[in-house]
């Protein structure tokens, strides 16, 4: 798929290496499985299958008992879709966190479904704070919505402080984990999260294709249960009653449930998620390390384990990414204002500390050439 | 993924064949594709990938120039809905042919999205012919929603018949092609069909997890044009916009659009789509041959290349398919009160007249041991 696999130049052994977001870098063991004939699934092999992906899930999340997971054929936006429309109605009031384009697309979310709202919104450099919540502390909210690690500026937030704020103002609190999940400690029972988005290609590193929404018990019984979805695929009501046997009313991106299953065994057999978490905490923690020695800097609020924004000390974000890319080092820009000085490097996917140092020579290098 | 591969019976050589109307039997060269790494998407290499895509689909479709195609990560019931949704609105008033449970969807999402329809309702045995549309003539519908093939019943519906009384009758033509595009010949230009639906795992024989949606330029014009989307996730205006330059608002299925590109390749070089349909067709004129020695029979009605359905002497269906499972050789039952007598094999995806052989020889050894 990557053309670079033809190269004879001094990555050969690794061709290409995605330091993105998502698709991440995926493990031999998932191309392995995503390399295979993709089976029938209405029966109860497949059921099988997606019953102890859930079993995985809803552990690795802390879930409380009780709790549910929806597996749709989508992308992250969709199930942010998905979850707005199942969870919230017009009723609502929503409080949303718009950090960045994350945020701003709850936002959007909410907008199109005419549900009542108020953005907190934040500067790219600005970290949300106890003081920039209280401002909308007892003002009618009943429901919080946010992006725990707001990908395109890469803060993550004060998870327990917004848990905290949720339950003294009595609010349903949704969680976008999608570029959290297996990077980031997330615990939806001691943080009262009632829904928990998950997607397949960020620190799952896996295809793109499907996400995942975890429900809480009170999410069902007092939200799910009683709000009618406006759209039939994306109906929770129909997947849950699907979903106690194993199946998806409609055909779910099958390969990428096997990929799935297998990814979850592997993070269970290899010490469970807080192990991956602290892995992918040490690798986060060592490209810091690294770029410390190189003539740039990084954002001042807490930072997920996912990605590190990398700040230049010149404009020359965009050549850096490029050139990078002619290196087989893909690092994802980034938009609006901080387009030019700014690039975000991920630590999630099948990466080791061998490629941070590949990644931070080959950086060291260019900025050299661009005289920055 | 399958677990047949580590049998050592006689069917080691090639251990699960699916039959299966989706997921289908994938070649060995969509297998190498689909396990490579999935690489980064937002830069030009993944744009001309996407573009080259859809010159391919828009001419084997044979859509009229200025015709455009939206890729949606979803599967072939959210490409349904979106369609719905982006292409009608509360000012239509539908005819829907319910042939069975594909059709019945058709008329759920008017249902659900408060779209005026009236249900032109056959019998599971029932073949749609012009007197049954004569009653609907000139009755005021603005459009038509069809499964050219209605996959649960096998029924391949008469596209110059509809196409013609769309034609008097002034009405919009949605064509749900899912599992007819590239199984039996569609000329969208022709036909004046305004919209086609297409999915990823019936015969373009790839992993299940994208949709297309072709849209004819009167469709992008007078429709899509002025109705917005209820939601954000199928809002076609983005993914046109997004589109002209090769990219998708949201993450893709990547992987998937690899898998795309390679299989439409491949088409291309063998003969293009009219080859391709001729391959299915033998295909399934072969199997339908063979079985005639069997004591089973097929349907009267006109049926897609795509697949069979077989009726079986005695109320063995379910035994029947679970036998024809342990062998490796997997098929679909079908559903409501077609359940007990009938089954259905596909033609599509990586198959051979060897494999039509196989399974034909088992079906008679099944139905021997059932006394059926």
């Amino acid at each position: 798929m990557t053309q670079g696999t033809d190269k004879t130049d001094k990555t050969a052994l690794r061709p290409e290496v995605l330091f993105t977001v998502g698709p991440t870098q995926m493990s031999p063991q998932t191309l392995a499985c995503a390399g295979r004939q993709v089976p029938y699934f209405r029966n109860q092999a497949f059921s099988d299958v997606v019953l102890e992906c859930e079993r995985f899930v809803l552990e690795f999340a802390h879930a409380p008992q009780g709790s549910r997971m929806v597996l749709l054929t989508a992308s992250g936006t969709g199930a942010m879709e998905a979850t707005v429309t199942n969870c919230l109605d017009a009723s609502d009031r929503a409080l949303v966190i718009v950090g960045g384009g994350f945020g701003r697309r709850f936002s959007a979310l909410c907008e199109r479904h005419g549900i009542a709202h108020d953005d907190l919104e934040l500067d790219s450099e600005e970290a949300l704070t106890q003081e920039r919540l209280a401002a909308f502390e007892g003002a009618g909210h009943t429901a919080l919505l946010v992006n725990l690690h707001e990908t395109s500026t890469g803060q993550l937030y004060d998870l327990p402080m917004l848990s905290d704020f949720c339950q003294r103002n009595q609010m349903t609190l949704v969680v976008d984990a999608i570029s959290s999940f297996a990077a980031d400690r997330i615990d939806m029972a001691a943080s009262c999260i009632d829904a928990l988005i998950v997607s397949s290609q960020k620190a799952l590193a896996l295809a793109p294709g499907i996400s995942l929404v975890l429900l809480s018990p009170r999410m069902l019984e007092e939200r799910v249960a009683r709000i009618t979805s406006p759209t039939l695929y994306f109906d929770f009501a129909d997947y849950l009653v699907n979903g106690t046997r194993g199946q998806t009313p409609f055909t779910p991106a099958v390969g990428i449930v096997y990929e799935l299953l297998e990814r979850l065994r592997r993070i269970d057999a290899s010490g469970g998620i807080d192990t991956e978490v602290a892995r992918t905490r040490t690798l986060a923690r060592d490209f810091r390390g690294r770029i410390a020695e190189l003539n740039v800097g990084a954002p001042s609020f807490p930072m997920s384990n996912a990605l590190t924004r990398v700040i230049l000390p010149k404009p020359v974000a965009g050549e850096t990414v490029r050139a990078l890319a002619e290196e087989g080092l893909f690092v994802n820009p980034c938009g609006g204002v901080l387009g030019e000085r700014c690039f975000r490097v991920a630590h999630i996917g099948d990466l080791s500390e061998k490629d941070n140092a590949q990644l931070v020579i080959a950086l060291g290098e260019v900025l050299e050439s661009l005289g920055a």
